[in-house]
């Protein structure tokens, strides 16, 4: 692994938690394996979580109302975004795996890690038209959500309150990782520390730890190909591969029938 | 309707822009049926997206790592909330109705409204451990989405390959504002206004308006109600609810299975 690199954004204010220890616990895993480790610490940077104006330096290329995505497009094209998105965006080129770190607030990323995407992720740099999914800009880089939860693992099951957990970061792990190419690693999720034993968090940990040792040989989430899609058909299923229930359910209930389930991917994995 | 009061909580940055042209569709039609209306324009206030320990005046409560749930719970229970999200809990407690308008960034809000759910629903306010879903705070409260995509209607759609629009946004109407107890209403989405026509933009426009003067009336998205799930049992479904290809799917593809279809919603409804 000599000179890989691996980028860590990380999420959460204060470096006495449980998501700090699961941080450090990667960044000692995967430094003893030889990979150069890079921590975006967002709290700490004060990370700017808003998408505005002030992200394109100079003045605004297009003569129309503004839009976030078209002005930072053209921003990243002629090397006009503000330098706190170019840093993450270097770091983000150079790492072959990057790992999300966080807890998990109103079934998704905490909004200092959605301004994150919001405004490092620009097209261009991130994906276009053409690359996207399966044929995507990041299609040669791994990237995993290593998150913790405030409710037990039985309400985010297939048959929780919540429902499954897997639903809840769709938009994360499909719409915003794969969208971008990414080779998505299934998710690390620590149920619940903050209501469990000082023990049992410590089994979290050192599950993360040994699972860290082989997280590059490890197979990504299955997601159908962009091929499987008809651009003629407004990037539709295409009506070959349409199976006799295909009207009956989404296209996410396919794409989840071939996700394994959470519970495939307990402590110890 | 006179007195009632509507609160829209509204994100986008510029006033000419198709989403602020939403936002003034609604603040008339609702006006001209005698609602009070209130807009918090978040990127015009400046609002805060990052939850930190700034949103508690004065000293943190707990003597352990800091904890933002835990100490926004404490900090509303005493009082001791910024101001900015103690207004905007003012205007929630008073709403009947809040719309959201908004972008669609990521499959999801943008991180200015994230933040506005991670700061303003704070526990003990928006919910507590007892007063949840079916049983929530806000249960006679109504809330709509309406949003704006980057995506043509046919990548939303149920074999898109974006999948299902209404699985994108599980986390914020379900898993957000059911949470709280709300009765969210069918979204309203304007497909793409960016790519196309002024008069498709128009149009969208004319729909939304004549939906809000029937808003109040519709029949909100079914959800199961929180009887279904066993408390002893971790909040898993009641076993003499469970169909017998319960195991095959999550419960999300059941709760998804008794919402309306967005086809069921386009412009016109």
């Amino acid at each position: 692994m000599a000179g890989k690199r691996v980028l860590i954004v990380y999420a959460h204010q204060d470096p006495h938690s449980f998501n700090a220890a699961a941080k450090e616990v990667a960044v000692e895993a995967l430094t003893s394996q030889g990979f150069i480790v890079e921590v975006s610490d967002l709290y700490a940077m004060n990370f700017k979580a808003t998408a505005t104006a002030e992200d394109i330096t100079g003045e605004l290329a297009a003569d129309m109302p503004f839009h976030y995505a078209e002005e930072t497009k053209l921003a990243w094209q002629q090397g006009k975004l503000s330098a706190d998105i170019t840093e993450e965006q270097r770091k983000l080129t150079e790492a072959e795996l990057v790992i999300f770190q966080f807890p998990i607030y109103w079934f998704s990323a905490p909004a200092i890690l959605k301004g994150w995407f919001d405004r490092v992720l620009t097209e261009g740099f991130a994906f276009t038209p053409e690359k996207r999914y399966s044929q995507g800009i990041f299609q040669d880089k791994k990237a995993i959500l290593s998150f913790t939860t405030g409710s037990q693992e039985s309400m985010f099951g297939i048959n929780g309150i919540n429902g499954d957990v897997y639903v809840a970061i769709w938009p994360i792990q499909y719409g915003t990782l794969h969208y971008c190419g990414f080779q998505v690693l299934a998710p690390q999720i620590s149920w619940d520390p903050a209501h469990t034993s000082q023990e049992a968090r410590g089994n979290m940990l050192e599950a993360w730890r040994k699972r860290l040792h082989g997280l590059m040989e490890e197979k990504p989430l299955f997601f159908p190909s962009m091929d499987s899609f008809d651009k003629e058909l407004g990037f539709q299923l295409r009506t070959e591969l349409h199976e006799q229930e295909a009207s009956k359910g989404s296209t996410v209930d396919k794409h989840l029938e071939k996700v394994p389930r959470a519970s495939q991917f307990k402590s110890g994995v």
